[in-house]
Parts: C-alpha cells; structure tokens; sequence
C-alpha cells in the first residue's frame, strides 16, 4: 500500500479520532477467539452507512483489504484482516433503530448485541430468537454474516431465517437494500441470504431488519439418559414423529456430565450414558402435554428419565450447558479447550456414528474430547483440551481435528454448523463444496467485489 | 436459429420421442395459467438430470432459449417461452426418490405434486407444509422456483425455508448441488436460496432435498367478524403478543363472504364487516388453550366469534376459501377472475390501508373486487373480474391493476408475495428493488448464464 500517512489523513476526514494506527491499538484488533493472527495497518469505528460508504470508496480505489469485525467472537478468523488493510469495528453501530413490534421487526444496526436486544423487546412479549452461545457478547453483524444459531434453532431455525433486510454498502461504496419490511416476497433474487453467511466477503452490513417471535409464556425441561446415542437418536426421531417439536434437544456426553457437575455440584444429572435435555416451550397446558408424551415416548428406551421441577434449577442446568465448552479446566487444570474441530454437522442420524467416530480419534491422537450439542439439528460441539504449552500435543490436536473434519464430509454433513469458516476451515470449502460450487462462488464474489478486497482469503477466495 | 431439423434430431438423439415440434403440441406448451403467450419451437420432456444436461448443452452451443415448466399453473408467465426455443416439460420427472424419514426429509424430482407428496408423508406423521392454493395440481420445482407458499406459511414460512439441497444443471450443462442432507450448515454461499425464486432464470432444477415436519395432531378454527380491517388488524397484533401463533390467519371481505355463500349455502358467516379465520393447530389440548385465547381476546372488539364445532365444517369453509378466488362467477354469471394485481403484499400493520386503497381503486375504474389473504403475513389476494367480451373493461382493468400494483410499492411492499414475476410483473422490478438491485441480479444472472438462455425476457432479466 502506497503513502500510509496520506490514507490514513483520508479516513481521518472522515472518521476524525475513530480512525487508528498506533501498533497497540492494531495489535488489538489482530484476533478474533480463533488463533489466527494478523495485524491491521488501520483500525477504524465508523458510526454511520454514510461513514462506511466513505471508506470503501477510498479502500476500493487504492486497494486496501477491508475486515468487518463484530465483537471478535468469531472461532474461525472470520474477523481477522490476515491481509492487513483496515478493520472496521462496528460495534459502535449499536443502536436499536426502531421497534416496529405491530410489522412483527425490529431494526437494528450491526453492533447490536443480540442479549440486549432481547432484553429490550422482552416487556412486548416478543424475541429474536437465534442465540449462539456468545449471545451476551457477540452482535447481530456478526451472527448474520455467520449465519449462527444456537441451542434452539431446532424449532426456531438460524439467523437466516429472520433476516427480512439489510442495508449493505458495496465494495465500491454504493449503498444497497436488499429486502423490506414486508414479511414474504417472491420478487427477485434472494439477496438478502446471499449476504447472510457470506462472512464480509460481499458487502459490509450497515442496518438490519429483523423478523421477531411472540415469547413463550412457558417453558419445561426434561433430562433423560440413554444407554447409547444410537437409542437416544432414535427417541428424538419418534418424539418428532408424535408431532412434537422440542425447543431444544441437546446431547452431552459422558465427559460433558462430569464437567457440568464439575461447574455446579448442585446439579442432579445420571452417572452413566448419553444425556438428552429436551426443552419444551409454549403455553403452560401445552408445555405439561408436551413433556408428558416425552417422556412417556421416552419411557421404554431410558435409563432414566424425569422433569426438571423449578425454574431455578432449569436455569441452572442452561447456564451450566451454556458455560460448559469453556469450563473444562474445573476437570485438569492443566488442560485448555482448544477450538478446533469444533463444530461439525451430519444428517441426524449420523450423530451416533460421528459421536462414536469422534471417540476413536481422540483415543487415536490421545487428546480427550467433550461432546455434547444439538442432536435435533445434526449439530455436534467437539471440546478437545490439551496442555497448551505443550507442543506435541498441539501437533497431535490438529491431526485429529483434521480426521474431525474429514469424518463430518464423509458422513455428508458440513466442518461448520453455526460459527463459520473465516480462514479455519477454508482448506475443506472444496472437499465439501465441490469445484463447480467454489468456481461459482468465486463469479459472485468477482462480480460483487471486482478487486477483492473484501475480507480477503477467507472462504478460500 | 439455425437448422431446426438438425437440432431435433440432436434431441430426438437424447430424448427419443419426447421431444415434439408439431404446431398443435407447441401450442399446448404457449401459456401458463397467465395471459401472456409465447409459442416454443420445441417441447421436451426430460426424464432425467443427464438428459437435461445433455439438452441444456446443445441449447447453450446454439444459443436456443429454455423455459423449464412444471405444471403451467403460474400466474405471470414465467412458465411461458416468449423467445420460443425449448419448453422443458418437467411433470414427468416426478418420482420420490427417497423418504428419508430419521433425517426430517424427502428427496423428490421437480415434477412432484405437493399434495401427492403430502398423501404419501401422512402414514409417516410428516409433511410439507407449504400450500399453494394449487397444491393439488402444481409442481414442487414451480414452488421453488416462485417461492410459493400458502395459508400456512404465517406460522410454517415459505418454501425458501424447507429446501436443504437442490440439484441444479446449469446453462452450460454441468450439474451442481447446493447443498446436503444437513440441516443446518455454515459453509460457503447460500446458493440454495439464491436459486429458490430464481424462475428458472439461473439454472434447471432436476431434484430437491425437502425439509419436512410433524403433522399437527389438531386444529381448531374461529371465526370472527370486525366492524374495520384496521380493528381486526389490531387483533392479529394482540393474538400474537400473547405468544400465539395461528397456523392460518385469514382475511376476507364482504364481497369474498357473498362468493363464499353461493359456493356453498351451508356456510354459516356473518354478513357484516371483515372476517378473520384464525386457524390454530398443535395438540388437542393446545389448539383448546389457544382458541380460547383467541375468542378472549377478540371478544372485546369483535362483532361476532365463533369456534368452529365440527371437522366437516372446517373441511368445508376451507375448500370454499380455496376456490373462491376462481367461483366469483357463482356471483355474476357475466363477469369472470383475471389474474393482475392478484398477489400484492405490504408491511402487515398498512393491510388495512392496502384494502381500503384498492377499494377506491375498485371504485375508480369500475371494476369489481374481491378482497382476502394472509393478513398474518401482509399479503392480500385481489380478486378483479370482468366481462372478458368487453375490450374496455379490459382496457380499465389493465390501469386498475397498475394502480394496484404501484399502490403496494408505495406502501413498501412487493408486487408479488407468492406468486413469482414472471413477466406479467418484471415492469416493476426497478420500482421496487431499485437501479443497484437490478445490477447485481443481471450480474449474478451473467455469471450463471452468460449467453441469457435461461428463461430469458422473465424478471426484467
């Protein structure tokens, strides 16, 4: 890049102190929650569509790479500008624009954070309903261009699901809409999910209109221990088949238990076999029939089986399933969770089989392995720890989790079911895509982002 | 185009007799269920991907247009050749390929019927949700390709929202797919979105992984009638703030009410004011709860409230609001339904103003209409009729739709909610999506079929 202190006299212009390029302020922004690394020459918090338009102008004509970060929660190096160029924090893009509760939307800027959102639309009896498990952190910008979920997904669907418009600027600094407030259409190209996923590769998201749910008035929970995955596999399917959709329906393994106790001695879980949580929501008649016929469904097959009583212990139990991916230190202190491998996806039947397949690896590279995640949707969270000081077993971890990703190909499933594939999983975009798929998506993105300057190297573009 | 016998017998090579070039079969294939006319130089009816590629490579090299067609019920003429070249007849590829139960899905070929899909999947507990009023005679590859959705779609969403994988064979022949049979993934471009609503402009769909869910086990229907369609809009907002979600959320006005009764004189309805139909389904003691919620809530607003008792009587007064769009004539022998303007949609708090507008606009021009839709998800039916002898009341039917359809584009809605563009509506793409929008499309559009010959003319492509 030519003449540094000119361009960054150009952002100035615009931005006035928002623009940065102090060594300690760059090497702020040269991670996400992934290990991946590379330094920003600027790092800039723009407020305004206005703002953002501005700077991709400059950065188009000079080309610059341009990384659009949220809260930096992203696993994968979405966020990470490992082309250098300038990173643009939206996290001061974080108003709640409008309420427009009587349209069933909301609009909201990208530095929103999803918990506070809710917080906010929670007195009108309303939700936005994807929730990853950074929801108290991450933001909207980010959950839309990962297209994330969460542990309700199941019955709720993704984030794409709920995105009725976005306002996005264009590489060349144009300013898009992609939808309106109306609910369906059936007028165009579906824009607006082209750029949900797409990981800032297409455009920078600069507003968004989000489609909201009425908040259920009751909620239960059922936990039931299985002898095996393949039995407990089964009970979901049969629970769908007697017409009832769970609002949740987690897995954890053995592993997962004993660091759940681990996080809060106060919970009562089995000792032995795979665990289901099914979360019912509704009204509260229709939540009590609900979790009747679960558990009468589940009867025949269980080693165990009962509802969770209070609202208290309910809570506890999901801030401790929420925590858990985090928390393996409380079983070795000298281990850490590495995020790798981390969150594949089958077909759901395969859940077993992947659940299985995964034992063998971490028996194979001997890195142990907490399993656990959203077996209604194909959704598996692997939790693999190890001495991180250590670098054979650093060696040995990303062995396994490369046989972890290979496995969910095989099965036909995905190396990403919620976080994305930022420059993480890039390598395994053609394995699962295929070439004609990469080539298209390689058209779009050119015809999108003719010199490439949009997040750069991710998505293996 | 060059050589036309050479060319059939390019075909005739791959298809055998399946590709027809008589006048009186041509004919057959120059309109859909819109008025628009265009008569093909071929008709060919595929029976496989490999012949469809192997097809679509010939058409490619000599530049001949290709419209695909499943049943040529489409409103707008997207099914209908105006360039002439290919008709591809898909009807008979309509196999289900696999019920693949323990995932949550079916794989079927474009040609499938809905409704015979649904008969299949019922043993199963399972079905697809969405409901065309043409279910029982449309095509699951013309739902895709327009986005269709239905009554249902206010609690089940549309199409867009059950596709998990196509199989697509693009202009140039070579055969993609877009997705697996994962539910959930965050790999790569949404590809399988962009293609849904597409109308074939973009590549010819040949198999499609569906999503499919549980069958409610009951439903209940009430009926209430509301002195304005601005009070009853009011009531839908309540009913949903208070965590209901009815699975059908009807309007119908007085003239649709006088159809409805000389449809079938057993049909108990008020005879004043707007009527909502509120469908709930779930469990039996759910749809209880919920329709007693639902009559609490309208009771202080609404004129009159009913539960529907029976079954038969639900049967009845839902096969009366399918056909009413077709039965005006039951009202007036002279006049009959033509389909412009039909399937306008705005942000659901303006459907009153959107009826009350088209009211005037009725008035206006002298041209009867006929109200009803989905006020749950801002889209209304227009029913207009005429004597079709009559050149003027054509003449005044054409500026009363036009007017209708800039009426919903002002109000920040969509000239279509489920029904497609086609090329009865491709005048409006720029209104509504705006110069930029219409860039990007033609670009993806060049990206996918650089020589134009998919469907070309539709979409303002």
């Amino acid at each position: 890049m030519k003449g540094a202190i000119q361009i960054f006299d150009r952002f100035h212009e615009i931005v006035n102190e928002r623009v940065r390029s102090s060594l300690d302020e760059r090497f702020c922004y040269a991670s996400d929650a992934s290990q991946i690394e590379g330094l920003p020459d600027f790092v800039i918090r723009p407020k305004s569509t206005e703002e953002v338009s501005r700077i991709l102008m400059i950065c188009n004509e000079f080309e610059i790479p341009v990384t659009a970060r949220g809260a930096g929660t992203g696993l994968a190096g979405g966020a990470t500008p490992v082309k250098g160029g300038v990173v643009l924090d939206m996290s001061s893009m974080n108003n709640i624009i409008e309420f427009d509760i009587e349209n069933l939307q909301v609009i909201v800027e990208p530095g929103v954070v999803p918990e506070k959102l809710n917080r906010t639309l929670k007195s009108s009896g309303f939700f936005f309903p994807p929730d990853p498990g950074s929801s108290a952190i991450c933001t909207i910008g980010g959950m839309i261009s990962n297209n994330s979920s969460g542990i309700h997904c199941i019955k709720y669907g993704t984030t794409r699901n709920y995105v009725l418009d976005l306002q996005v600027v264009l590489a060349d600094g144009r300013v898009i809409n992609t939808g309106s407030k109306v609910l369906k259409s059936s007028v165009g190209y579906d824009l607006t999910r082209l750029f949900v996923g797409s990981e800032g590769t297409l455009g920078i998201i600069t507003r968004a209109g989000l489609k909201i749910m009425p908040l259920p008035i009751a909620k239960r929970l059922v936990v039931a221990s299985f002898d095996s995955a393949v039995i407990a596999g089964k009970v979901v399917i049969q629970i769908f088949s007697a017409g009832i959709i769970p609002s949740a329906c987690e897995i954890l393994d053995n592993t997962t238990i004993a660091v759940l106790k681990r996080c809060d001695p106060n919970l009562v879980f089995p000792n032995l076999g795979d665990i289901i949580l099914f979360e019912v929501d509704g009204t509260d008649n229709s939540t009590a029939e609900q979790s009747y016929r679960i558990i009468e469904i589940c009867a025949p097959l269980a080693q165990s089986i009962r509802e969770v009583s209070s609202k208290t212990e309910m809570g506890a139990i999901w801030e401790a399933r929420r925590l858990v991916g985090a928390a393996i230190s409380r079983l070795d202190p000298t281990k850490t969770r590495v995020y790798a491998g981390e969150d594949v996806g089958v077909p759901i039947k395969q859940i077993p089989i992947l659940i299985k397949k995964i034992q063998e690896i971490s028996e194979e590279f001997d890195i142990p392995a907490m399993k656990y995640g959203h077996i209604g949707d194909g959704s598996l969270h692997v939790a693999l720890f190890i001495d991180i000081m250590d670098p054979d077993q650093w060696e040995r971890l990303k062995r396994a989790q490369e046989k972890i990703h290979r496995t969910a190909i095989e099965l036909g499933g995905t190396v990403s079911s919620e976080h994305g594939v930022g420059l993480a999983r890039a390598i395994y975009m053609r394995d699962q895509l295929g070439n004609d798929f990469l080539e298209i998506m390689q058209s779009i993105k050119r015809t999108f982002d003719p010199k490439g300057i949009l997040n750069p190297g991710k998505l293996s573009l």
